[in-house]
């Protein structure tokens, strides 16, 4: 049994000096496509990379086999002119197709990750709802394809054009309707940043129900359309019993008006959960109102190394049990996750040993005294029963932010080589660190990992939030190889069909994971989706060629 | 200013020798028709009443402009021929079609409030999802309408047939599958009965999300198809929320295989929402799978009394903020409800003093000790800038239920001059008891309301979840009087309508709300869902007569 002195040695306020990955704010302004672009990702960060919009290749070029739907009519200069004197103001509108606008439309056609990019010419910004009624009934009536478009942030290709389909983006539609603040019920247009509407909320001393990196550009039209899960999920629950109305508008220009404020409404269908989580498939999304819970006073945060994953099992029950009703995150990180941000970072760690398992935990809780007093009792209790092998606590805001960043600076750093394999999947706990170590062990002996330059893989790493059984599966590469794609795929896929997980816990489906979706939902779900898009979509002009 | 003496006065433990109408649970034996039947309501209690079922209308003659459908056909002895081959057992099919089976059958007909009867001949009660299916499709083949049935508790006549609908009962169905301790996912059979679960958890320190007086008779099915609000929702939120996965059978016989235990799946629409409130309308739920949250083992429960609704709304905010993350319910109760429970229990009330609001707070958490000094520095709080007059904390398990039975006491105590017309209703928090006011007024002005046995009305009151917006206005009678009824509909209707409230907060449509779900919905959104309904059930067997 371990020592109370030892204890306390481990108990020791964090002295983190340097800061490690910090996480960016991407700023508010409209994204402005540069020659040195930058990627991010739902997890949490933006990185760096190189090279213009020209050397992202097209989706029709990446994926040949997807072939334009000879049923999409072309657009015209005829629909040009409609769509002009619909939405009248210049900034409303960009026109690619009677002019040059290349420059302009290209942040529109491509991705944040870089991976996908599009042919379309012609850009619309709604400002009001009964305007996205109208551009949507014209395009319903002439067989014109749209991509609905909130901040661009996706990890899937959701919200960019595979062809010519007409972008609907919603950035114009920023308004915060309502807020009650007895009730904690926020009205928004689809458009407003997930980072203002938090803002505002914090101003009285409310929280968004949903955090999550990309928040300085992610609309939350965008997020309830993905259904996002991100880092507050744990403790506030998932946006299906979060978010209280949606204000929608289908393809036949029908304005679906289900935005009601009551956290109780018992009468009919609950049609609005069909769009959270819809990725834009069934209508376009204009207004949410969602419930708001009261700021936490006191956030805690503590970071600890763990001898094995039973380990690590073992100190979310014990976390779960004590900390209950203040856990508010359970972040697993594994050791060759921090050994890559150290080595990219070159930052000091907030632990003087090195272990297997890292994890991360945060409280937030009206009482700092009360908060501190269950964490360090925690703390105590998993050393003693040495289920945890060292631990610091989080002293002060900059701390917090010090040790958020090893876990969050993971994706970024992981993209410091080249390139990453990313995989976000829902695996039963007991099971979930399973898969990375077969996958590592499976590419190590396909000869591909490897510290020098002729072995693509630098290396397999595991993170996620534990507390959802949320593994982010990460390949970092020195150069994207079909030899290793060949090597995970269908590989990883079969491997969660067998455990009954799910090949996308929170990204979603969109045009990367819509093949595969079959090793998730069986041919009787499928088929029952189908008959729903076609119910509201019968056209199917609405976000083609993705989800299921 | 309160002085410090007072506070200390008020915050007395309190000392109730007698035990208040006590929450009586009923035994979990299957329910039989008695000639003194016991009826219950989902807010919480069971009352006695005299007559036997004889004395039930049937719906036919109440609403007899309800036709039965000649759609679908009569019951053969052939299709009793087929459902017996198909069930096999003596025990799951009830005959009276080929037999006199009245006295066995009439439990499955009438509703606990005693208000709904129907005519069915047939009552089955499948032992499998299969068998489930096999009985669905013979129906939907040959036009046999059908209604699922689960603890039959409902209070909108949504589980008992209106004519000759086959009833599909699930007691039989009563397994617990799986529990999954490091995450909290337990998967049952739709009949399972809540306090079944509920115990089953409390052994293994969590606790089902969803509590509420019928818990010793419904099924865990029927919550999920009724979307159950309860006494949990201001803690643990939404059914929406809370269920993983639902396996449910389509009319056809499709069996719906969505009953995942994952907390994350973003891999297409999530269709089992659609089940969750569906009322049986659309298919039979077979299986649940829900996320069940620890346990917690500090319960403190106050009870106060303030001098005005203003103040019951100061004191929720303040309740909101300094409880934050342990406050778990927080009920409102007026002086009239009050009044008439005390007059009907003979109980010494909690309080000494009078006042128009009375409140009661729950808090659970996981330390004693730290819930005990949030829970006092509040009362404290709230007592020093006069928000509540005076309060008492409960101390221990006893006092806990007495306390509690002041609130759910009150429908009870309602019933004890002859019959109650109860409203369900959501509305804006700040407007919540102008209606009661308003409709005390209006009862009173029309000279309906009195003491004595020539007024039909003993008293108008208002009491519910506050947290969640929900009132329950209930007008206690000594006779149901058609003036009565005059003069709260379409009164009460149009008042909600007008402030975008709901008709319906946790109660359901049924039978009962059926008529009036226009007040709460548009006509665009009642479109919508009965497109859902079409798609789902295009011969209408499932539950006809009812919901949308």
């Amino acid at each position: 049994m371990a020592s109370r002195s030892r204890v306390s040695l481990a108990l020791r306020r964090a002295r983190i000096s340097s800061i490690p990955c910090s996480r960016p704010i991407r700023p508010l302004s409209q994204f402005r496509w540069q020659s040195t672009a930058s990627t991010e990702d739902s997890e949490g960060v933006a990185k760096g990379t190189t090279g213009s919009s020209k050397t992202i290749k097209f989706t029709s070029e990446t994926y040949p086999d997807i072939k334009r739907d000879p049923k999409f009519a072309e657009i015209t200069e005829d629909h040009v002119k409609f769509f002009k004197k619909l939405l009248g103001k210049e900034s409303a509108i960009i026109d690619g197709v009677t002019k040059d606008a290349t420059d302009d439309i290209e942040p529109f056609n491509g991705d944040w990750m870089r991976k996908y990019r599009g042919h379309t010419k012609l850009v619309l910004k709604p400002g009001s709802t009964e305007e996205v009624s109208k551009v949507l009934k014209y395009c319903n009536d002439n067989m014109l394809a749209v991509v609905p478009q909130g901040g661009n942030s996706g990890l899937v290709g959701g919200s960019v054009p595979v062809f010519d389909e007409i972008v609907v983006n919603m950035s114009r539609m920023n308004q915060i309707r309502s807020f009650d603040e007895v009730s904690g019920a926020l009205v928004v247009d689809a458009g407003v940043i997930l980072e203002v509407a938090d803002g505002f909320l914090q101003e009285k001393n409310h929280i968004f129900p949903l955090d999550l990196g990309a928040k300085g550009s992610c609309h939350i039209g965008g997020n309830v359309a993905t259904n996002a899960g991100g880092l507050r999920l744990l403790r506030y629950g998932s946006l299906h019993g979060n978010v209280l109305g949606i204000e929608a508008v289908l393809p036949d220009g029908t304005i679906m008006d289900d935005l009601g404020q009551l956290r109780k409404n018992n009468t009919g269908y609950d049609l609005k959960q069909l769009f959270i989580g819809g990725e834009g498939t069934l209508g376009i999304i204009t207004g949410v109102s969602i419930m708001c819970p009261q700021r936490s006073n006191a956030i805690n945060v503590a970071f600890f190394g763990l001898e094995s994953y039973e380990k690590v099992q073992l100190a979310f029950r014990e976390a779960k049990g004590q900390l209950s009703e203040i856990l508010s995150a359970f972040e697993l990180m594994d050791a060759q996750s921090q050994d890559l941000v150290q080595k990219v970072t070159g930052n000091k760690r907030p632990l003087e040993s090195e272990h297997p398992f890292y994890c991360l935990i945060e409280t937030s809780g009206s009482n700092s005294e009360h908060d501190n007093e269950k964490l360090e009792k925690f703390l105590e209790d998993v050393m003693e029963k040495e289920i945890v092998s060292d631990g610091v606590v989080a002293q002060g805001q900059t701390q917090v932010k010090e040790l958020w960043g090893w876990r969050e600076g993971i994706p970024e750093c992981l993209g410091h080589w080249g390139g990453v394999y990313k995989y976000d999947l829902s695996i039963p706990i007991n099971e979930l660190y399973a898969l990375v170590e077969e996958t590592r062990e499976k590419i190590h002996n396909s000869g591909l990992l490897g510290d020098t330059d002729d072995h693509p893989v630098v290396d397999v790493v595991g993170y996620g939030h534990m507390g959802d059984s949320n593994l982010h599966l990460n390949v970092a590469v020195r150069t994207y190889d079909k030899r290793v794609e060949k090597a995970l795929e269908p590989f990883v896929y079969e491997w969660i069909a067998k455990r009954d997980g799910s090949i996308s816990a929170e990204h979603g489906l969109g045009l990367a994971k819509k093949n595969y979706i079959g090793y998730s939902r069986s041919d009787t779900m499928i088929k029952l989706m189908k008959q729903i898009k076609n119910l509201y979509d019968p056209n199917g002009i609405m976000n083609p060629y993705k989800y299921i």
